[in-house]
């Protein structure tokens, strides 16, 4: 069934955005009295029957609720470099549907700050991607994606129980440690860009806490390395 | 060091195809003298010195052996249905960065057959698409693509001591296996089209010794699961 985002949605009935209107009546030209699914983003979810078509928006009766997919016992908070181009946008289209409970975008020594406005509007279109990711894969929350900040931040931030940090392969590389089979409560997973954290940007992980976690002995690209990290947490950690 | 790709190459030297020629002499503009490695995709790696350019192709002296990336000790034959555009290339590409040792794409009860001229080009380009990946992850073998076949043939072959068919999230699903902690030596992996495989392509898979897989709760894309799927196989038998 076709799944909608109604951020605030509460019984009995919600108003869609123009977007997900947009989406409803002219993607998927469905009609008043067509079931649907509406969710949170925040973990609710309802069987929905659309009831009006108007230019405010389609209004959906939220008629009963239901069970939405299991969420990770882990909360991970995904630190991911800026990438080049729309990189960004499936890594985070990839997390959202592996589960992480939020997005740090990371301005790393090795990329080019941008502008405030020029990161709004990326954080406004990584947002939509994490929307459109949790319509897609039947997922009930939407991710958060935070504004872009520094490796040095999300290190310092006192609430994680693990740091991960994701380094490129080196032979006989003694600062490694598998994963831990017990899985923590919340996890910072810090993902490099093209090429890697720097050196000095891994030390100062390792001396935030941070273990360095090794994908096989093969260079990942960097929009994909995420992804293996994420699978391979979650085969560590259990599914979900 | 920019890797090129030579298939048959031998000690003492080795003259590069036109595409790589291109790739050393004219993207990346390489002359007489710069240092390379060369793999020819069959497990060999050698630190190379360009000797020649000339219009029948690079000539690469073949200076020493080099001790290539650590091939998985379990392969793995990735058997993939069609998917829709380029997406099978995506799938190519991070299968060979996760360490494959052979493609079979699969037609698939949801997927219409192709004529025979347009699969060949299809191999051709998959091929290709191998090829890049290894040099890009610094892998020295170049797993090999199939023609396309059917799930019925792949299951058949007699070769495989582990056979493991992804399912979509089912709650409650008890043909579920967990991936067995002791790593086979040949694994058959196979992942279905956007939607999965059909029920009965799943009772076939069974009734031919597969164990059932889940990825979590979430919906997958089909072109992203491959991808997760080796990254789970790998934490469980180990990297690589």
């Amino acid at each position: 069934m076709h799944r909608f985002y109604a951020p605030g949605a509460t019984a009995p009935a919600t108003v869609l955005s123009a977007a997900e209107t947009h989406h409803l009546a002219r993607v998927l030209r469905l009609a008043a009295g067509a079931e649907v699914v509406v969710f949170d983003g925040d973990g609710h979810e309802w069987l929905g029957r659309v009831r009006t078509l108007t230019r405010a928006g389609a209004t959906v009766n939220l008629v009963a609720l239901r069970t939405p997919a299991v969420e990770p016992a882990v909360h991970v908070t995904l630190a991911i470099a800026l990438l080049k181009g729309a990189e960004l946008d499936e890594v985070i289209r990839d997390a959202t549907m592996l589960g992480v409970g939020e997005i740090a975008p990371i301005v790393s020594a090795h990329i080019a700050v941008r502008d405030r406005s020029a990161r709004d509007e990326a954080r406004e279109r990584w947002t939509r991607v994490a929307v459109a990711s949790a319509k897609q894969c039947a997922r009930a929350v939407v991710p958060r994606v935070r504004s872009v900040t520094t490796l040095e931040d999300v290190l310092s931030d006192l609430s994680f129980d693990e740091r991960i940090v994701c380094v490129e392969p080196v032979r006989g590389d003694t600062r490694l440690r598998p994963i831990s089979p017990h899985a923590p409560r919340r996890v910072l997973l810090s993902v490099g860009p093209e090429g890697g954290w720097s050196a000095p940007e891994i030390e100062f992980a390792i001396e935030h806490g941070a273990c360095c976690l090794s994908l096989g002995p093969r260079v990942l690209r960097a929009v994909r390395a995420p992804t293996v990290a994420l699978a391979s947490l979650w085969t560590a950690w259990g599914w979900p």
